[in-house]
């Protein structure tokens, strides 16, 4: 509850029917102030604040509503008035508005719209999930080349209501293909007499209908851009990614990487899917193939355990620190892998720097694995009273896992952005298992040498 | 290498020193681009490329060049053409470059600028890092109330080649004091004669000064900003955060949730500090830490592993499943901690709903724990052979482990939230190594009541 001061006062204002009151109340409030109120007031109370907004700012407000809240007050109004709503919406969220509402409702609507804007629904919410053209918008602005600066400001004038953004003004040419660009600031500093043509900017930095939506979003976020035109493949303008929307992209594709990281395939079908919305059999699907293939690989550890059984025999202590130094193993990988996807996923690693990533991530785990080995035959030897021979195998094997685990932990992202797989699939589970069997070893073949070999 | 054909023929014009031709090529390009071809090509010939571009162009190409060729440029051109360059850059980046160029460089460039714009210097870089203030530039565009939208508009064509926006214009009265807010889109929409304070927004979203930096972020995402007026303790105007600034910082902010959940602290004290700046020792420092911490807690598999030494004894197999069986339990631990650690980032997890998915994730838990488990006892019993009752201890565990896993994995980042901790610090390997003592527990007491109390 972010506004619990107001909401008794608006509330009371509400079931006593006072329009004019609470119209004034949230006049000159940010839209998404007021989405905010209508989402913390009971559904009942938050419906009828929201018939009370005047018809544009209701699409306004709408927009700042969580998708739940949205379908419902849609669904409940009148045929007539949800059209009306449809009309003022921006393109982009009203094809997604669509795209959720009961397909018997949307039936009953669109009759109520003109037919270009029922063929603009239509069109944007045909666009593959995940590509440009399912997240653009097509209210931009479009000037041609031969107008001079003063008829473009009065045309931005007469379509500003209308439109997403009226600071950046794209130009097309008959065919609609997109040739230049101007901002509004270089309209406002311009001659008035100067043609168009002569003050755009020709290379325009745009992306393709078909292209990643992440990828779109980049381009917007490297060129600080506050929109990107989206063309088709023939080069013709057909809708355009603002900033705001670019940041909710991104911010969906990197949180996303903590999900790799935790070991759960992203779902492909909607990599947007909120918490709430996938179901416990969805989420279960999409961790139990990695549960699997980890387990799968984690039997490695198995034969290996056997193999080296006469040794635990002989020094059955061995065992107890068999735990401690496998979990120390998968900790210094995870924090390693951590490290590097970051790096990668901000671009600061690049594939010509792969060795030095490695060489560092392995000298960090020589020195990890320098103290924490340290530590570990002062806690063996002192702590659990050990003898000297068993305090030394486990310091080394802290030495020896530290080492390795950061290498893999690098090594292994980094060659998988190579072969083309994005490394952010490479989890900490992935790394931890990958450490384990080989972890083993190091501490097997460590006890054997000190305590059989150099100790006969 | 992005622009891998254009290179060569970019040289050999550099070489030639054919400065008219390359001020063609790069005229009509967005100064990002030219930053790339810059940073592609030999440091030598990119400070060449960049010295042909006229000073307007130049402070433009430098914000998008990365740090290290930023410092390099500058710190090699005479003093009086530093001086120019600073001149006309934004201010926030003016503050950043200053603040890493060579002191001594500084010294000589400083008396070469005006003193409005040594003291603007001087403010912007003694924020501290972090802040709303460090990230803040002070090239925004003010306008009083009492003027008419014709001379606003008037004030904007002079003003806007030294502004870093002029999409949104703040109003201040005679103390400074932010009183309202009006968008170009606005001031283009109404009558010339209308007056800025009838037509200005007076509920301005606003940052203060020496607020975190992500939670000021995050109001430009949440609102959908181009940028966000920021306020000193007396509601005095003195800087905007832009649209980008605010992408980068939620870039950086997020992708730190990578670092802390493989387990590394992040650097408080530079917490954008990039892959390469932090040297060995800062890398082990933050490390060592938690990999400590997690070893002291490790530690407490030792005396549970002692415990247990007897039913090791009798029935020796039951070893050969403990690395596999922990390593299970870790990874399902860690896709549950992603998984809401994700949701509380993205707000779709509300405090209230904590219970929800505690309940949520350990029925998953339960039906992840049923299908391994079921897979756990067909392993051990027909392709390692071993007896049905070690393979009933195996597959019980296995949906044991996976249930209080998953349980774990979801109520540690929920309390971790309630008691005022930064989930995000609650990382996998913490997850795995609190899973690693109970998950030893959960195995041997299975196996005692299986094998001894119902065996015999």
């Amino acid at each position: 509850m972010r506004n619990a001061l107001l909401i008794p006062d608006l509330r009371e204002l509400i079931r006593g029917g006072e329009a004019a009151a609470l119209r004034e109340f949230i006049e000159d409030q940010h839209p998404g102030r007021t989405a905010e109120l209508i989402e913390d007031l009971e559904a009942e109370d938050g419906d009828a604040l929201f018939r009370v907004l005047p018809p544009r700012d209701r699409a306004e407000v709408l927009s700042y509503l969580d998708t739940d809240s949205q379908n419902r007050i849609v669904e409940s109004m009148p045929l007539r008035e949800a059209a009306e709503l449809l009309h003022l919406m921006s393109h982009d969220e009203r094809a997604d508005l669509v795209k959720r509402l009961d397909e018997d409702f949307v039936d009953g609507v669109l009759p109520h719209l003109a037919q270009a804007e029922r063929d603009d629904i239509r069109r944007l919410t045909s666009y593959e999930p995940g590509t440009a053209g399912a997240v653009m918008t097509t209210d931009y602005v479009v000037l041609p080349a031969h107008i001079p600066v003063r008829e473009a400001l009065e045309r931005l004038r007469h379509e500003a209501p209308d439109k997403e953004t009226i600071y950046y003004c794209y130009i097309v040419d008959h065919n609609r293909r997109l040739i230049g660009f101007v901002s509004l600031r270089t309209l406002i500093l311009s001659r008035r007499s100067a043609m168009i043509e002569d003050i755009m900017q020709r290379d325009v930095i745009f992306g393709r209908v078909d292209e990643d939506q992440e990828s779109a979003a980049r381009q917007i976020d490297k060129y600080d851009l506050i929109a990107l035109p989206v063309v088709d493949t023939s080069n013709r303008l057909v809708g355009i990614i603002t900033h705001d929307d670019a940041m909710d992209i991104l911010r969906q594709e990197q949180t996303e990487d903590i999900l790799k990281f935790g070991g759960v395939s992203p779902d492909p079908e909607a990599d947007t899917a909120p918490y709430w919305s996938s179901t416990v059999p969805d989420v279960v699907r999409r961790r139990i193939k990695w549960l699997l293939m980890l387990f799968l690989a984690g039997e490695l550890t198995i034969p290996v355990m056997e193999h080296f059984e006469w040794i635990k025999a002989r020094f059955p202590v061995l065992d107890d620190f068999l735990p401690l130094l496998l979990g120390t193993g998968g900790n210094a990988g995870s924090q390693t892998v951590g490290t590097v996807i970051r790096g990668m996923s901000l671009g600061e690693i690049k594939a010509r720097e792969a060795w030095r990533v490695v060489l560092r991530e392995w000298l960090t785990g020589l020195c990890l694995g320098l103290m924490l080995g340290l530590v570990g035959v002062l806690y063996v030897r002192f702590r659990k009273g050990r003898p000297w021979g068993i305090a030394l195998v486990v310091g080394l094997t802290l030495l020896g896992i530290c080492t390795w685990s950061n290498t893999i932990g690098a090594l292994v992202p980094l060659l998988a952005r190579r072969m083309g797989i994005d490394p952010a699939v490479i989890s900490a589970p992935f790394i931890s298992t990958l450490v384990d069997a080989t972890g083993l070893v190091i501490y097997f073949t460590t006890a054997i040498t000190l305590l059989i070999k150099w100790g006969s």
